[in-house]
This record gives structure tokens, sequence and C-alpha cells, in this order.
């Protein structure tokens, strides 16, 4: 039997070496395994990692399900026409007969191209894709694995925030910055730290919804006369009605680095620079979730990590099978909660991006509807019992690439 | 019997309200228990929330104990002459006779003044200190409450972020700042997250020792000729051998904000914009981990949970057994590990600042020595098991100030 090829791509995720691990438990049962370091770059240079015996340690697969980061390594990289060829070269020089890509909808252009080239040339290798993005926009799913990890981080960081932002007996404006260039399904989840008592976040923006600042001013100023902590939950791709972005606007943090250029600052700082800039009594601070957002795996959602798992296995099972072409998807049969895997072909997903609904937000442009709560609410479900040591989580570790590379040739 | 009132004071901690609980468990076995909003503030101003019942239920002062931030609020107020008169005026009128300050040096120095006020005017109130800071900074005790756990947080979220900042095939500097103005206690958790195969992080800076801007881009340099992901970590008040902050100097990253002022960034901005100031090939970012540091209760340590109960628990029997002026301390009596909770004056406490001796830090200056990571290890052990609903922790909710005041007036 040939041999199973799995890489990673794209941006990391919390839970995206569960998937790894699914395929991993599947595929060494029937043939051998190999990984690719640095995604699809690492079939080009023909860096690989024999898998198959890597993870026989029931503690190592343990650790390896609860490790966040692309443990095989990514890469963002556009595939060349070129470079299509030299991909079926190296599948056959290492007899590679499956390959499963797990990575979001540029990996799932790779995909896309990559099993058309096969269809076209008569090649009988089978190439499918997995889904993994924290930013939950692949179409065709219900929801992407990686996505509930991070809501649930952002929900209880924000939850968290919430409590330390009030505790002085002053006015203060928090602006909390999520990740989300395009669509605000992160940003969204911070609504899911309110409680029946506590209506902060007062404003969460999503880039789905033109950002207006002088409505935005009002509003803090009115808000001001109740709550003293107000605390503001915005995509970094927040844009106004032109198109700006917030760090493009009059009186948002521009500085200017050592050559004199004037470099622009995130978005959260520049809200806060340009409350500043106007006649408002309160002390305003920017807090940026960074990339602790997608890689927080000791407060995964368990169900997300499930889930992730669940898709790396059937991901194997049907590329073993023969499918070719297509990506696996989340169906959801029950609001509260069910989901079926089912497979998409891979050509409706490549490229394609899903956005909030408009209809999931609320008019008043920053806040969003019950619809969107219960979508979301049941993605963050349940806690991983991760593998502790010395007080911290045990995460599996990534082989050094040099050694991967002679270990293959 | 007379009331029994405590009162929070100073930045807050993930584990501040376990040593409220601690106080609340025994002190209302005896008497009532009030407690100050927002610190001596509360009791100036008479804003107190009667505490004797509201934690009846098991599952409350469960989700109290993990709640993070000052449940009663808390304030920065350095004691007026004027205004310790006022202060025993309260207590007389709310029949206070025991008065419990949880916080840090600058709230032991309220202690202490308040309890020799006591002392001169032969007044019988009792009044003591509870220990609490994320700095680790007060004298006298081996560790403070609060500490154990920011130091978790810190250790596992850098843990990740090497994880993260690795997935890609280039060369990448993360510059993550962290709490500590004076004391670089926090910095140091950082090294925690270092394991057998990973160096990483490269470069802990503390306060304690002069940062040297053209030592730090040649060592950078040389690192990136074998690692291509480096990982610095630096407290926010690292300051040349000159005494300038990092975002004083030259190529930091200075912002003009909407006045023409120039505004300083962070350290950690400023560390990522000097780099890229300089002719080095590499992708710099900043990650400050800001107030979530804190904050973050779902990562708490559960000794260092345990303890603050603990001396929460301790604080009440003492006060209430009439001990006065004093804070209560750990002692360690045994490396790994075991502590003896013991009494000290508050004379020797307030405003004294605790840094890390300099024999716990390495010659090179940018490293700490295994003594401080044996130190270091103790503290964060154990996880939480906090209280879970809709997949995020239940945390109490502070009582409205307004309410509050309403009831007890």
């Amino acid at each position: 039997m040939k041999n199973l090829l799995v890489a990673q791509s794209g941006g990391p995720t919390a839970v995206i070496n569960a998937s790894l691990a699914g395929v991993i438990q599947v595929a060494r049962e029937k043939t051998k395994v190999l990984g690719a370091i640095h995604g699809i770059e690492g079939v080009i240079n023909e860096q690989f990692y024999d898998l198959t015996d890597e993870f026989n340690d029931p503690y190592q697969m343990e650790a390896l399900r609860h490790t966040p980061a692309s443990f095989l390594g990514t890469c963002r990289h556009k595939l060349k026409e070129e470079e299509i060829e030299r991909v079926f070269e190296v599948f056959k020089k290492h007899n590679i007969g499956y390959f499963i890509y797990i990575g979001g909808n540029d990996s799932m252009d790779t995909v896309d191209r990559l099993s058309k080239y096969a269809e076209k040339t008569k090649s009988d290798v089978k190439i499918i894709g997995v889904p993994k993005t924290i930013d939950n926009d692949l179409a065709m799913t219900d929801h992407t694995p990686g996505y509930g990890s991070a809501a649930k981080y952002i929900a209880t960081s924000v939850r968290e925030v919430v409590l330390d932002s009030s505790v002085y007996n002053k006015p203060t404006l928090t602006v909390i910055e999520v990740m989300g260039r395009n669509a605000g399904w992160l940003t969204a989840a911070a609504a899911l730290a309110r409680t029946e008592k506590e209506p902060a976040p007062h404003f969460i923006y999503l880039p789905e919804v033109p950002f207006d600042v002088e409505r935005f001013i009002k509003n803090v100023k009115k808000i001001l006369k109740y709550d003293k902590n107000i605390i503001v939950v915005l995509s970094e791709g927040v844009r106004t009605a032109d198109g700006k972005l917030i760090c493009e606007l009059e009186g948002a943090s521009k500085y200017t680095d050592a050559f004199g250029h004037t470099q622009l600052g995130g978005a959260a700082a520049s809200i806060v620079n340009i409350v500043k800039s106007r006649d408002i009594d309160i002390k305003a601070r920017p807090i940026e979730l960074s990339l602790l957002q997608r890689s927080a795996a000791h407060i995964a959602s368990k169900r997300d990590r499930d889930e992730a798992e669940l898709v790396g296995r059937k991901g194997a099972e049907a590329v073993l099978a023969g499918k070719t072409g297509i990506m696996l998807c989340f169906k959801r049969v029950k609001q509260d909660y069910e989901i079926e895997v089912v497979e998409h072909k891979v050509a409706d997903i490549a490229n394609a991006e899903r956005k909030v609904p408009l209809e999931w937000i609320k008019e008043n442009g920053y806040d969003i509807k019950q619809e969107l709560i219960d979508y979301m609410r049941p993605l963050i479900e349940g806690q991983v019992t991760a593998l502790w040591e010395n007080g911290l989580p045990v995460y599996a570790e990534r082989p050094s690439e040099v050694e991967a590379a002679v270990e293959i040739a």
C-alpha cells in the first residue's frame, strides 16, 4: 500500500494537532504515515518526518492532541503552476498515494489544484482537505475546528478583564482587540462573556459593519452616565464606511520609526488614542489578545478538540477509501447540539470566505443577536483534561527539521 | 462582639478573593463581617457591604474563591493624616473592633499607621494585614499570594507562544512584556516555560540588571545563526545603566497624539522598533501580557489559591485573638515544599520592596539561575477545579456599589 502524507498549512490553532493525531491514529493501521514539514513547502523540498511509530506511546499521542501550534510547522504558500508538477514528482519518488492537507481557505486552493491536476494527468494520488482555522470563515461547514477554542479563550479572557477593569472607583475604557481581518466570528465570541447581571462588553464591533467614530464617541459618553467601566471589543479589521482602518483615522496612533517612516498602530491602541484626543474624563487602555488567542491550548474547548480529532480520523478514512478533491465539513443537525461529518467538493470552499451574516448583527451596529449567541455557545463547551507536569501543560515538541530531513534522505 | 471589617487594596490578583473567602469563613462564625468598598476609601465614605450571610450558599463561596479581581473593589490611596481620625470615627460609628486589610506594601503602610494610631489613642480596634500582590515584592515573607498564579499564567503563555512563534520557516523575534516596574519576579517565571529540548525564552531581562541595547542586538545576531525563532521576555520596568526606560531610547516607539505631544510606547513595542531600525532580517513583534496576567483565574495555581485562602483564615483568627500591627507571612521550612504561616510586624514590611537577589541572576544579565527556578517551581503547582457553566468559568459578581451603600445607610 502506498504511503500517506499529511501536512499543516496557514495560521496555527489550539487544536490543529488533534486533527493530526486523528489522521495518524487511523492511517498508521494501514500504511506508513509521513508528515511534510512547513506544509506544501516541505513537499517541494522533500522535508519529511516519519510519523508511523512516533506516537505509539499513548502519553506522546495524548500530548500531541493537546499541543497548540502546527506540530509539523506551517507555511503561507500560494502554489505556482510549475510547482504542481514538482509536487507530483515528489509524491512518486516517495511512493505517496494519499495526501491530507490540514488548513484554511488558501490551503483548500492547494488541495483543489492538486486534485484537479491528478485528475487531468490520470494520477491515482488521492488528495483531500481537513478544515482548520480560528477565523471560522470556511464555506460549506457549520464551523471550523480551532474556532471553538479561540472563542472560549476570548470569552474567558474578556470575562476576566471585565472584572479586573472595574475594581477602581474611576471611569475606565478598556479596548480589547481580537483577530479577524474580514470576518467577525472571533470578536462576536466576546458576547459570551456577559452574564445576567453584567452587560459588558458594551460595544462589539465586527468588520462586517462599518465603524462610525463620532457615533462611538457619543455612545461612550452616553453609557458613562450610568456605567463607569466601559468595555469595547473590536476586530483588528474593522473599517469605516469609506474603507479606512481605525489606525488610519484622524487622532489614531501613528508612530515614526527610526527611518522617519510613519507606521500604523493596532486598532485598539488607535481607538484609545482617538478617545484621549477628545474631551472625555476617562482612563483608556488597549489590550491586544495577540497570538495568545490562537495558541492557548490550556483552555481549549473539549468539544472543539474532540471534533478536530474526529475530522482528522474521518479525513484519513475518506482518503484511504479513495476519496479525492473534497474537504470534510460539519453539518449541524441539532442546534444544541449534534453534528454530522459530511463531505463537500473542495472547489466550492477554496478561496471563499464566510462572513458573519448581517442578520445576526444588531441594527445599532455594535452588538450581535441571540441567534449568533445560540450558534456559538455549544462550540465552547467542555474543558480539556490536558497533561500537566510541574504545574504546566505538557506539549509535544516539534522535531528538529534538520534531523528530520536527514532521517528521510 | 464587635464587627469585623475587611477591605482589599492595590492591584488585583487571581486569588485575592480566596483570601477574602478565608476571612469570611472564619470570622462569620464569631461576628458580623462587613466589607468596605474600594478599600480605605470605602471606610472613609462609609460604603460597606454586609458579607455575613452573603456566602452561606457553598456554591457562592466556591465561586468567590475562584473569582479574580478584588470582589470588594480596590483603591490606591495614600492615607492623609487628617483621614486617620475619620477612619476611627467610622470604626466607632459602625461598631468595628477588627480591621483586616488585604494588600501590598502601600496597603501595609495604611495598616501600620492605623495600628500605631490605635496604640497612641488607646483604641481597642485590632488592625492587621493580609498579603497580596502578583509582584511578589513584600519583605519578610517567602512569597506573596497572587504571585504563583500570575507566574503560572506567564509560564504557560510563554510556552504556548514559543510553540506558536516557530511554526513558519522564517526568522522571528517575539518580545513578551511582563508586569514589574522594579522587581523581576514575574518576568523570571518565563524561565519555567523551558523544557529539556526547548531553550526559549532566549533572553530574560529583569529590572534588577541594567539593559544594554548594543549587547542585546549583538546577541540576537549570534543566536540567529543556530536558532531562527528568538523569544525575549522583559519586565516593563527594565532600564539602561543611565536609568532610561526602553521606550526612551533612540529608535524606540514614540508616537504623537492628537495634540502633537510625543507619547512613549511599551517596552516590548520599543524593543521591536529598535530591532527594526537595525540591519537584521527578522520578523519582530511585541506581545504585552497586560492585565490578563493578573486576572487569569482560569489557570490559577492551586497551591497559590489554597495558600491565599489559608492566610485569609489565619488573618481572621489572629485579629479576632487580639493581634494588631502585624502581617501574616509565609516561611518556607522545606524548599520543595512546606510552609508555615508566621507573623511579622507590619512596620518592617510597609513601603519596603523586595527585589530579586542579584545572586539569583546570571552574570550574562539576561537569564536567571537554578536557585530561582527551584524557588519558583513549587509556587505554580496544581490546577484549580473552578466552577464552569456554559463552557466558561463562573465568577462571583461584585455587588452594585449604590445598592450596597443603601443597604447599610
